[in-house]
């Protein structure tokens, strides 16, 4: 005799990676990912990640298997309780298998839990029958990841800080096509999480408070910028907000440091390519890669330089990409 | 006919570099380099300035002689008006000749305005027939150089904030044998002088009020340490200052960036040293150098690991070394 699964619903859904251009990095509440000042990215239109959920009440308990491997209690965790939250939403009580996959290798240093807790968010609610619009699937992608909250979107994304229900993202129109160069230096683990650092930067950092307010202020600026298509101004706030961010990490005890040798050579490459009057912005995040900001028509000239700084790194050329979108789903 | 001096006073001193461990970045008064917090370094025995000031009213203005090169107008300026401050101090009216060496390869990296402004006060005010104490002598090295107040004093010295009256360096006493290996990666000249930096970084970053309190508290904790003799915690207290130095720094706009890709790799093998078990701790100034305080016993290991993970380093060994020092004058 098989099993036979008490429900069949299932759903599949892809959401991509964004790029902050001002960054998230502080929590006001840690159970709501609510964070401390607003946030913008981009959304890029490389290395989805593909999840699908599928209810099976034969599983004795929530099963997550990435790229075809099943995952052992530290993963896999962390996706049973944003189940638990979606089953609280539904009223439904079936547990389930997600099967997730990054379109690029993983390793590549561009998976994301933005993209994965995006990517989950839409299947999961399809898959346990929730109506959400974008706005609901962005408040709930934020409760497994912050910065999932924007993945939701396409293009440039404004998330907003606030309460549970205040705290969600939305698309920012702006009359600019950007383009972004991802220098991967390093696939290796990293050398502390960004939960960890996030952590320990509002904790121990004395400049957090002025790194908030800055933050705070540069959005405003930026979405000033973005208003007038102004590239220029775009990409000076994008690579000022990064250093102040990495700055505020290294004023923290011990200091958290990503910016390996590496890493400065690539952001010093900006400032060459600027030198020869290519406009490229180097922005990083909780890791050594370096992403860098340009036109469409100046990609390949920037990769093709950055190359020239680092012949051992990997260059992945990116657009404004979608947001989430369905694949499927029966119920 | 040959000219005759009117006045043959002449005094030759002698000063030494000193590396901050607690930094001195922005100043309170700019006319009196007054800074706005208090500051610690360490004296070293090595690269000195040796400098002679020669009274001489058949000049047509005050001279400057370095390495035996007669100084056009930017550095000559910088010293007349220091000399003006001697002769007001005086009440004579002589020009001088100054006439100084850097006793290492001048462009080695450690020719530093705090070992010439030393060495010219203690020089000048010998040969104006001035009668200081080393408290007033710190206070007029101020004047030239607010660093220079430091390296009148050996050994570990704290500069204090304040008024014109208030603000010296002196000794700490402290039973503690330190060394110091400096990484010389790059001779070249500075991208940005250290004046135009400290006064963009005071001006425009954010966090530069969140540096001057923590610089402060830091110095309280490593005035503490010392007295305790707490190699490890004064090594921490010296890497924890400088990043976030450099920190406050970034976050200037345009941003200071001194640290290169050179200097990174650098600051992380002395979390490589440490973790082999050897304590060599990080500090950086206005330039791409490095500096790592360790134990005298520990140097020629420090400097050995260094030059694996920098072939093309320059290193400098050294010890606590003594104040400024006059080797001769006659008026």
């Amino acid at each position: 005799m098989t099993a036979v699964p008490a429900v069949t619903g299932t759903a599949t859904a892809e959401a991509n990676p964004n790029i902050a251009l001002i960054k998230y990095w502080g929590k006001a509440d840690a159970a709501y990912n609510l964070p401390v000042t607003g946030s913008l990215s981009l959304t890029l239109d490389t290395a989805p990640t593909r999840t699908t959920v599928t209810l099976d009440d034969t599983l004795a308990a929530d099963e997550l298997v990435l790229g075809g491997v099943v995952q052992a209690a530290r993963p896999a965790e962390r996706v049973r309780v944003f189940l638990d939250l979606v089953r609280a939403l539904s009223g439904r009580t079936e547990r389930a298998r997600v099967d997730s996959v990054n379109l690029i290798p993983t390793g590549a240093g561009l998976a994301s839990s933005a993209s994965a807790f995006a990517a989950l968010a839409a299947a999961a609610s399809a898959a346990y029958g929730l109506g959400l619009d974008d706005r609901a699937l962005s408040r709930l992608a934020r409760r497994g990841s912050g910065s999932a909250s924007r993945s939701v979107f396409g293009g440039i994304v404004r998330w907003y800080p606030g309460d549970d229900a205040s705290s969600y993202a939305e698309p920012v129109p702006a009359d600019l096509d950007l383009a972004m160069v991802v220098a991967i230096i390093d696939a290796g683990p990293k050398t502390i999480s960004s939960t960890v650092a996030m952590n320990r930067t509002t904790a121990t950092s004395p400049f957090y408070p002025a790194w908030a307010e800055s933050t705070t202020a540069q959005l405003d600026e930026m979405l000033a910028a973005l208003d007038r298509a102004d590239f220029t101004a775009v990409g000076e706030l994008a690579e000022s907000n990064s250093l102040r961010m990495h700055a505020t990490m290294a004023g923290a005890w011990p200091p958290v440091r990503y910016q390996t040798a590496a890493s400065i050579a690539l952001v010093d490459a900006a400032g060459e390519l600027r030198a020869a009057g290519v406009e490229a912005y180097a922005t990083m995040d909780a890791g050594p890669n370096v992403k860098f900001l340009c036109r469409p028509d100046d990609a390949d000239r920037v990769a093709a330089h950055l190359a020239t700084v680092d012949p051992g790194a990997r260059f992945l050329s990116a657009r404004a990409g979608r947001g989430v979108r369905l694949l499927g789903s029966s119920e």
